[in-house]
């Protein structure tokens, strides 16, 4: 298997809901024109069968793989998307695309409002993950593929593959939901209100209204500083910086000791430079906002064809395995076909992104597997030369 | 068995260290006068062998038991001290002070500094779990007592018995640790130290000098938000609020929806009212710099006879298990007496003001197994009408 980069990638934009075609949103409330920036990996075959949507979590974009012009650091999900990889681009068409309310090119609160020409702010719309996917579904129209091979994502990007198969069962032919839930349980929800607190407690939001003066830096630091917490675990956290000082010993100051405390602030630090508090702020309620626990998931709807392959990290506290088996219940009761793969992982819920050859030998095999499955009318299809059928790796626990 | 109240209680202060008899502080800083903020329940028998010291945890105070004149919640710890209860008051003659570093009535960072007449704000000495300890042994002498029966505490509490042990073996009978540590984990210290960029990124906080102009709300108010968390669990949380809605609907507003947000915001905003923004940091820096890892847990230290029950509860994620576990492993090491036993409860870290009826049981017996060794020279112990010895609780895992 010859392991490569998709090279150098662009982010690219498509722009629909021009007035008076604007897009309604779940809440009713009505946006538009609505921007959508995007990359495509790899080549779309003739029959448009081969279209993959990698959809990304909370503070993520639309650039998944390779490089951008200038730039040394891969797209966030490059060790999985390329040449050979468990996304292959010499089979698959990759598309990965920033979500509604995001603030790496799609429209969101800090783009401009077009009825005041200055940033939306607060009066953005409140958008949830349905409305992330009708976007994505805008996006998929334009490229002209009328079916999904696969939507693939962890964490949000999860649950934009399970609201994929919800609101659009018929163009979906497999989801990959990765460490990821069926709804935010209140511990969930209560992070995320913190994370919300932190920013709009700090004075320099302004009520949202900052972009002349600058983000809400503590407020936003402190916010991801409580969300990279939620990322790791206990145990990487002890095997990375367990009680190490950054200067052999305690300082008696309330200044920082420990090397992870230094590390958090960093990552805080870090995070106000490339992240809109606006956004964070409209993404976290999408999050919360997010059920499809019950009748929710699939309400009344036909026999569903979708396979799935879901994956869970035995470490992951944020988004832990009982979640994903709540998904395989559901999914089970609606006779959907499922695989649930618990994997060992000390990462925490960082686990999606770390854990690459777990992932990419399962995710190989699922999706070779649905390949298998398509009728000899797919000929043309670039995944027909292998007609392996889905294997159940050693850590595979079937739900049936 | 009767159950009743302490009745009506009141805290009493005990100030030493007058210049130049300061007290030196772990860091080799002076401080002095400090005063100690106390109450206390029953009465001390002849031999003053009967007392117990209980110790608080981070944001608790003096008031354990009882009813302050003209309030109607009682002490923090009432259900588990009083006549007939597991610190019977009856029998025990049962202490609790408030820490150094503290703001209810001990000398911490909004006390007056005796040399500007105003409060230390960070010219406060940073103190550590040994302090407090030391501190408390002022008041044991003062208040005549040669050797503890029990120290028992939760959680930072539990910090203090265990530390008891190891600064003043020969003055400490037995010690009750619950729901605690022999060190903070980095993620213990992770979450510590967002609690104290929430505050000190509050501009409100004036590095401190706040006390002219009221309390960091907004940052002390998401740092105890943050703490709340932590000491639920998700199954409490679940229990508690699921994914109640406090209006029927989604608000799709950035406004609070969930009744876990609305609770949580209530919890931060009342105790800005209580507790003192300064004193949430240093108490934090004190556990995260809190470890009697290793060798620093009785270095060098003849036989210990103090004998040990330690508790842990299974949904406590604060202060897990696999901690308690290490503390009784360290004990045995050390060839010193320990009971363990890990208590099922949904409550997480609160669990141990929760789980009252199976902790009365395991100290009752714990303690009345301690009189039971004593020898006949203890004679007017008020304990040694009862000679039961220390039964084993079904629930009791005995590690040895």
């Amino acid at each position: 298997m010859s392991e490569g980069n998709v090279g150098l990638t662009g982010t690219k934009e498509f722009t629909f809901g021009e007035p008076p075609d604007v897009v309604t949103l779940e809440s009713g409330r009505k946006i538009g024109p609505v921007t959508v920036a995007y990359e495509t990996y790899g080549r779309l075959n003739e029959d448009r069968s081969n279209a993959i949507l990698i959809c990304h979590a909370l503070s993520g974009d639309a650039h998944a793989a390779g490089y951008h012009e200038g730039e040394t650091a891969p797209g966030w999900w490059d060790a999985m998307i390329g040449p050979g990889k468990a996304f292959d681009t010499d089979r698959y068409f990759v598309i990965c695309s920033n979500v509604i309310g995001g603030c790496k090119g799609s429209t969101g609160p800090s783009s401009p409002n077009p009825q005041t020409g200055k940033p939306y702010a607060l009066d953005f719309p409140v958008i949830t993950v349905s409305d992330m996917v009708n976007v994505q579904r805008y996006l998929i129209d334009h490229l002209g593929i009328d079916r999904l091979f696969c939507v693939a994502g962890g964490s949000m990007g999860g649950m934009q593959a399970l609201q994929w198969v919800s609101s659009y069962p018929e163009r979906v032919m497999s989801a990959i939901p990765v460490a990821t839930t069926l709804k935010h349980s209140p511990q969930q929800i209560a992070f995320d209100e913190v994370i919300r607190q932190s920013i709009m407690g700090d004075p320099a939001w302004r009520k949202g209204n900052y972009y002349d003066h600058g983000q809400p830096q503590n407020g936003l630091s402190v916010a991801r500083m409580i969300g990279h917490i939620t990322f790791m675990s206990d145990t990487s956290m002890e095997a990375k910086f367990s009680r190490k000082l950054k200067n052999g010993g305690y300082g008696f100051s309330l200044e920082d000791d420990f090397e992870v405390e230094g590390y958090l602030r960093y990552r805080g630090d870090s995070f106000v430079k490339r992240f809109d508090a606006n956004s964070y702020l409209y993404i976290t309620k999408a999050m919360d906002y997010f059920d499809l626990s019950g009748d929710l998931f699939l309400p009344g709807k036909q026999r569903v064809d979708s396979r799935f392959l879901v994956i869970s990290f035995t470490s992951d506290w944020l988004y832990p395995s009982s979640q994903s088996l709540d998904i395989v219940r559901a999914l089970k009761r609606r006779r959907i076909a499922a695989t649930y793969c618990e994997l060992k992982s000390t990462w925490g819920h960082d686990a999606f992104l770390v854990e690459v050859a777990e992932e990419t030998r399962l995710i190989t095999n699922f999706l070779r597997g649905i390949t298998a499955t398509l009728s000899p009318l797919h000929h043309d299809f670039p995944g027909s030369r292998n007609h392996e059928t889905a294997a159940s790796p050693a850590e595979n626990r079937r739900v049936s």
